[in-house]
């Protein structure tokens, strides 16, 4: 049993307030596999070009990511270029390099076809509709998308929607898929369309769960400094995925716990550039936060608050 | 025992893209009094001019709010006029007419002069610190202010602040008072000159409780329409205070179910113009609220959690 994550395999390059980083390894399924090989074996399909520093990536097989499915071809890789203000929520993309990533078609290898999990990271939707074609129907299906295919390839959006158990997107993107400014109507939109369930990323606010009817609120862990954004969200993503992968049950009471480890995880992989910090961390570290986060938000209904005055 | 509010009260005329209203009864210390008087008694001081519909305000008395602490004077009452456009987060002010607010000294009268709490709403720092003069030292000293105060009036806000048990204001003013875009170092800021709590309003991103070492995160109570956000942040610390004072404990734990019954309260007052809904609204309506608003923050961290992979 595993989760097989598709998505991009890039190289960032990143001004912060409070540094820089040039050709560090990134992307959503870098990211992703760096959070969720914590509690899960990760199976990555991507591409890179033949001039990726692939030796980078041994930190994850050190964690059990398979990595038979990242494909080298001839070209160029993947590079992203990005500024962020002391506004930290939205980087100002300085630029876009596809590389090969721009005839990417996921190749799926044989031992990764039957998947407990699958995550389809932030692709185009037509591949992420290629993948689920290409795997046995896994226990869950989950996705991230972003503003460019919203409006850009909504139709497949849509499409694909149909066959996602658990959308992971930010408040600015489902306000936007939905065209409804009010997040609770347009998470139930979205809930008509396909997924059952939504985790909305709220960046320093936290992150919502909409499970069915239910609603679970989880807070940003409060940090003093935050270094770089990048990958937060997928980071996110992986800690959720691999937290439900590891206690093997989906119910109200995991889905709540995996969201807060995944706030969890989102806030670790802010502290350093690139995946620096998420390829150091332990175990203990993130059951550590959590527990943390738990007595953040945890209080009592006294007798006395129901009494008349 | 009792609260003890002082502020101001006005005649507020809003246009949202949800509604108008003109003339509305409204002010800092009649949107707290609304919340405040659902668990305690409550004194106000105030100014109105001869214009004033103090009959509109019946239904505090209802309430045992007394208002013999609310002067007539000659002249035009408080006037504030604002837009709100489709980011209900910031109004824009149309326009501002002080009235008799502009020559406001409080009075207070001697049967207000030994308050269990005292509220003081967003007023001139100076007249906040003549308040405190006036009464004998209360069990916990509660202010909010604003923008303007925290830019032209800096000096006697830090002196005010140096009496505060608990300062309540809006992640954008403690930003701002501290100089600091990050929240949580500007809250040790805030910390280190007076008041060992601050409770941190983000709208609907629901509120932080700074307790000396300790953090709290409420949530907002999820809304699919909301109407009015005029008095929301005067309303939470109604419902704040007022929960504070029925169960006449300062605790943790109370003063997370204080941060809740606030967070309660603000959703309330936002859902219709004015006071309205606050006016009509039933003390167990918002105990039902509280329910809610803890079943969608709790979470059990199980031992499967802290199992290692």
């Amino acid at each position: 049993m595993s989760i097989l994550v598709v998505g991009s395999v890039a190289l960032d390059s990143l001004e912060t307030p409070f540094g820089t980083a040039d050709d560090t390894v990134g992307g959503s399924a870098v990211h992703f596999s760096a959070a969720a090989s914590l509690f899960a074996p990760v199976q990555l399909v991507g591409v890179v070009g033949d001039d990726y520093p692939v030796g980078e990536l041994d930190f994850l097989r050190d964690r059990d990511v398979d990595l038979s499915g990242l494909e080298t071809v001839e070209g160029e890789s993947f590079r992203w270029k990005g500024r962020y203000t002391h506004d930290l929520s939205a980087p100002e993309t300085l630029e876009t390099r596809l590389g090969v990533f721009a005839d990417f078609h996921p190749r799926i290898p044989d031992a990764f076809r039957t998947p407990d999990i699958v995550f389809l990271g932030n692709i185009d939707p037509r591949l992420q509709l290629e993948v689920l074609e290409r795997v046995e129907k896994p226990r869950i299906v989950a996705c991230d998308t972003m503003n460019f295919w919203i409006e850009g390839s909504r139709d497949d959006l849509l499409r694909l929607l149909e066959r996602v158990d658990i959308l992971m997107v930010n408040d600015g993107e489902i306000r936007q898929l939905a065209e409804d400014p009010n997040l609770f109507r347009a998470a139930r939109w979205v809930q008509e369309r396909g997924p059952s369930r939504l985790v909305v990323k709220k960046g320093e606010h936290g992150a919502v769960l909409f499970d069915r009817e239910e609603i679970f609120f989880a807070p940003g862990y409060p940090l003093d400094e935050l270094n770089d954004p990048t990958g937060a969200g997928d980071s996110f993503a992986g800690g959720f995925l691999g937290f439900l992968h590891d206690v093997d049950e989906v119910s109200s009471g995991t889905l709540r716990r995996a969201v807060v480890f995944g706030s969890a995880l989102g806030s670790f992989a802010v502290e350093d550039f690139g995946v620096k910090r998420v390829a150091a961390l332990r175990r203990e570290e993130v059951a550590a936060r959590v527990r943390e986060l738990r007595h953040m938000t945890q209080f009592e209904v006294a007798p006395a608050a129901a009494s008349s005055h």
